[in-house]
């Protein structure tokens, strides 16, 4: 079967393309940006979750916080950027969702090249960041950054 | 693109194979059976639903119970048996969803051979559906089916 198209039409659905911002004082400007990928799924169906940690060769499989789902999590930079990039570009997703990859895949890319060290990288990931998702449910609160 | 592979991973996340019972005093034996294929979405996020109607040829894209999301119906039985089995036959669901799918075409299989007017296969149908969806959010209320 054809497992690319399979994890990408999933994923249309299920996954999630995401900035977190943490305050942090051992940060550049104070904040921890951390960009992921990540799709749920109830423990019961969690066959769907090894098959993304098999095909991608890496990611975290762990209890969500609510503890109901289990979720399966690429959040390192490098793997987002050799792995999970290439992947939705070969297969792209359909909807909408595309543009939260898109603006996560170049933000991963700003980061690689430690241009988010910078105050204008900083501005530009902070920028792309606040708005992915936006159309979503989770809402990100506001970021106030004064660099 | 292979669309067929995509809107089956989407469906093993989002789709849902649901067999609803409803009191009927119009149908055999006091109950409208009903099977049905949806997948359901974000309005803005769309543009997957459009895709699933096109690629079966058939179904209705209308606003959820909730009229926060839209849903891709498929309730025809026929359109059940000649399209939607066929093609998750093709392009197998790979979570245990694939168990409702299986019990939802067994169905659909019965009720187009007209079986479920018998008594024996209106209870064959009955026990099937009351395991659909089982794991679940949605319960449905446990039949109390007297003939």
């Amino acid at each position: 079967m054809n497992l690319g198209y399979y994890l990408s039409g999933y994923a249309d659905g299920e996954g999630c393309f995401c900035i977190s911002f943490n305050k942090s004082k051992r940060h550049r400007f104070g904040w921890d940006i951390r960009p992921s990928f990540s799709v749920s799924q109830n423990r019961d169906r969690a066959e769907i979750l090894h098959e993304f940690r098999r095909y991608f060769g890496w990611g975290t499989i762990r209890p969500d916080r609510s503890d109901k789902t289990l979720k399966y999590e690429v959040r390192s930079i490098r793997d987002l950027v050799e792995r999970v990039t290439p992947h939705f570009k070969e297969f792209p997703l359909i909807s909408s969702k595309r543009k939260d990859f898109e603006k996560v895949a170049e933000v991963c890319e700003l980061m690689m090249k430690q241009e988010h060290l910078s105050e204008r990288g900083f501005r530009e990931v902070a920028k792309l960041a606040l708005k992915v998702n936006s159309g979503g449910k989770k809402k990100y609160p506001r970021l106030e950054i004064k660099i």
